[in-house]
């Protein structure tokens, strides 16, 4: 038996991901698909613009769509809503007892919602029994440019510890949403500018990293500095790192670190869970979006380039991909591990 | 009366900017075009793949093109030749008695070869006189993405100072000359590598920053670390720069040291020389390659974005034109320069 | 002593190229802008997103923005408005004495509005003077893929006149304005279809290359089947064109008549005028729209492989600028006609 | 058992969508590579810049490449080869008793080599046993761009037939092979040019719908004309067909002849084969390279935008991904149809 799921925000760029991931899913079963009130009562086949290259399931083509508003059947509800919406929507299911898997900004630093990357900070969940939500909860996905990010940087920090880290991001424009970025504004262009981007990826790690207290979560104490800037890529988050170490280690170290990195996920052999969470790449030119962003489900950040920096200890690149790992995967991920620790009952 | 000149390697793409730049001169007139011995003998407007928005002038495309041998009548001779043939085909140019003013790498490092960005160290043309080709001389032009980063360091190293300096670039594909990247490799896709460049980036500053003497140049003492990306743009590179400071400076006096710089090339009015060689834009998403490269002739570097940074003291963007100020029109500057300085009698 | 003129929806993508354009222009001044409510009385360079590669004339810049109501001092008004308003717009504006030209579709097909290419029938004008607004007037500017080809189609119809025409269109996406077309939807794609496009190009001709009569414009008879798509380029529109003629002619025949092409804007020696509306280019792989889209001001249309067609007589290539001849260069050739021709005292 | 097969020209584009096609085949098995003398003793691995998405199966990087000699254990032998060397390789193959099944153009025009489409025409491979090659044969896969159409002509030539076809092509940069088309060439423009292309297109179909006799194939009599343009798309040829048909139908007619339309290939069931040969999509703005490429393994043939012509009876839009349905995947088709008919034996 499957457990009869929703969709809020479902026909957005990221609404889609999660479609096209829960479609064939052995846990979890689409049941409702919510959307903006404009679109209350079509099918879902006719009020998304279908961006994804495989094809939209007709069973979930039929769906009607609802209006985002707490009398789902199901009791869990994954949210892709927009953030100008979502703080509210999200909040008033969870009063009525919905568990809400949010992909959206505005709970993330709330003081007992959990902020979780699976592979780092699963222990997190416990903090919901402190929401003050009644039986509901708020669980949420950190930004998509953030998990690449805290993936790579879990391995090196369980071994050798981290001070500080640098990074400048090359995002896909997938990232924006849909119809997000203009193609007159990103065609032979480069934007070096992303609303409220570099706070998060400045911001969130300290939370994921951090240690879930009585009081909520005690911020891990580490130095970020990001500059992000928007790419002609269409699905693909590639990332600059540098880190400077609190122990010394070799590169092979922490190319050993990375490619023998497990966590629960892995253990529980969660459907989303990649083999490898982080897997070094050799080759000089790698990893890059069009090559690599599919590699294990989408599921795993592609690590390359990894060499001994002046300023810092390292530096090395980056790749996750933003939709998948960095959104609706990285969602349902969380989904899964909260099913097998008996969260969803 | 004008002075004739030469143009090595002129079917390329940075020789293609050289004829547009060169093609109407006030100081310059195009007489001879050397290319390969495969090219030799053809007519220039038939052997080039002519890939500039600009019309080619008739009569530079009826010059029948030369062999890239001493045998030149001008006297001065521009290189855009590629580095695996550049190094020795300069060489016998200056021991002919030519003047080479050079856009390829080989020489860049010669004991007493200018490295030149005229704004900053015009003084090392004096070097030349070292030189062991009798009257000839070889003087290079800095690697593109270099000369877009140290013209935005000058104004602040006069003022305040640099410790360190962290870049990670965002290059057009124009920069690696034609047919140079391939489309499949960079249509939705970004490259983390391009061969040689992060050493160029590093080590280039210290010799252009540094001081003419008897012996050379002695180096300027500065940390540089560069992570270099190609990007699927045109012409344009765009970089994230931060730098830390040996004295305290609030914005706006980093601001003011942009928009007040100026330098020789400014006083001697030469002809390519920008208004301003750094300019700070305001807007927050600025600025970006296919609004900003061309900016006046292409020969500013244009700056934005600037903040405070946790790890270093500021970052901020810088954008300049890979083909005209990184090549083409740099290296045109540095002739000016020589003119006027009566080097090219 | 410049005519002042308005130009009614300036901050969108056509807009900003009349803005471009007649900054500084011969006949006209610009001294008022007109935009949605929503930035009524903002200053024009905060408004608009510019997107041009030239720098905004600052004068310009401080323009504040008046609502598009006919209260303008201005007697002559250039039209950019998006067709969900501007056919009541303009009208307002004819009836209280303005001179409107607009590049909008709404008026198109009315009785009395000409419909003009300036080198095909200037001799439309005469029309305004039936129309019900009193001294105003409207005339139109077609759209910007009928615009290239009626001007490839006139040298050949005047001198073998022509029976049916086949074209397939690939155009940039700055003719889906702004933001218009999503990144996500044309990058490392093809759309074949643009709402409206096609029955623009199968009508639009028969009235351009009409003949004006006491009860309006007597259409040409003359068949066409036009199939319409969106490539991912900034700027151009590209044009497969297949004709059979009404009598035979040889290729050359059909290029001497394009290169030879003049008519009364040439003639009249106007501003915008390009010395040659068509222009045949050599090289099999010619034209193309990055190369060849600013030719003579981005006025001339390029023409190039020129061949015979089993199922028609001939096919061939052309390229116009689709936001300046196509648009805002085109709209201004006309009032430049009618400035001389004495229609705007 | 699988039958060990063999592949010519397996570094490069069409190479590479052979190795990631046969490396999981139920029929064949990859025994041999074979590559320019350049790459010779190399590991495939090391010598392949490894373009797709699919991750290399490491059992295949580990083959050492073998030059493109007759000394292949397999005789079963794809070519992927340049045509600059095709014709005499493939020839020496088949003389040495190779079954040689190719996707290079040399010898598609050769008296007895089937030129197939395996839904279309696989009576013609009765012609191999009048080659002149002993046991071995040679049979040819049409040019990327013919595929498409071809199949989407197929259903309506049998219940209809077809007097004349006028085609556009808009085609992927992976046609051009790797490095083929600069990226410098192709962002931000289109190309009106395919070397060959229109030549192919207009001719091959004759071929392929031809009729095998004693003497070869008697060509179809049908009138083609094909104008061929290169877009910055990097899979997937869109083109846009018009037909004069020789017997009326409705719309509906044309559409069900395609979406009922089932052929060898699909009943024996063939690995390769896709359930729909021919698909029609609804939706004003379908098909699209970037949607449908992917279609059924990249076999199906995406038709859409059926409408009446002014100019034929008929025009619509097709989809066809060029390196799998046009190139590896077709050839590899041909190959399992000839292995259920007993041609490998």
């Amino acid at each position: 038996m499957k457990i009869k799921v929703g969709i809020l925000g479902a026909t957005g760029s990221v609404g889609q991901r999660f479609v096209e991931i829960l479609s064939n899913h052995p846990f979890f079963e689409i049941a409702e698909l919510g959307a903006s009130d404009r679109n209350f009562g079509k099918k879902y086949g006719e009020a998304t613009n279908w961006l994804q290259q495989s094809t939209l399931d007709p069973k979930i083509a039929n769906l009607i769509l609802k209006k985002c508003e707490p009398d789902f059947e199901s009791r869990v509800v994954f949210s892709a809503l927009d953030s100008s919406v979502a703080g509210e929507i999200e909040e008033e299911f969870a009063k009525k007892g919905y568990y809400v898997i949010s992909n959206a900004k505005n709970h993330r630093f709330d003081k007992f919602v959990p902020l979780v990357v699976p592979e780092i900070n699963i222990n997190h969940f416990e903090l919901v029994k402190k929401q003050p939500y009644g039986g509901g909860f708020i669980i949420t996905n950190p930004n998509c440019s953030t998990i690449g990010l805290v993936l790579s940087l879990k391995p090196i920090i369980d071994k050798f510890g981290i001070e500080s880290v640098n990074v400048v991001t090359m995002q896909a424009v997938s990232g924006a949403g849909y119809p997000g970025v203009a193609s007159l504004d990103i065609i032979d262009n480069v934007i070096p500018f992303i609303s409220g981007e570099e706070e998060k990826i400045e911001t969130e790690p300290k939370k994921i990293f951090g240690k879930a207290t009585e009081d909520g979560v005690k911020l891990l104490e580490i130095k970020i500095s990001a500059q992000c800037n928007r790419a002609p890529v269409i699905d693909g988050h590639l990332e600059c790192v540098q880190v400077k170490l609190k122990e010394k280690a070799d590169a092979k170290d922490l190319i050993e670190a990375w490619n023998n990195f497990k966590a629960l996920p892995q253990e529980l052999n969660l459907p989303m869970a990649p083999k490898n969470p982080t897997l070094y790449i050799y080759g000089e030119k790698y990893p890059q979006p069009k090559l690599h962003r599919s590699y294990d489900k989408g599921m795993s950040v592609t690590i390359g380039r990894l060499r001994k920096c002046s300023l810092f200890d390292y530096k090395f690149v980056i790749l996750s991909h933003n939709t998948i790992r960095g959104a609706a995967g990285g969602t349902t991920l969380i989904a899964e591990a909260l099913k097998e620790l008996n969260y969803l009952k």
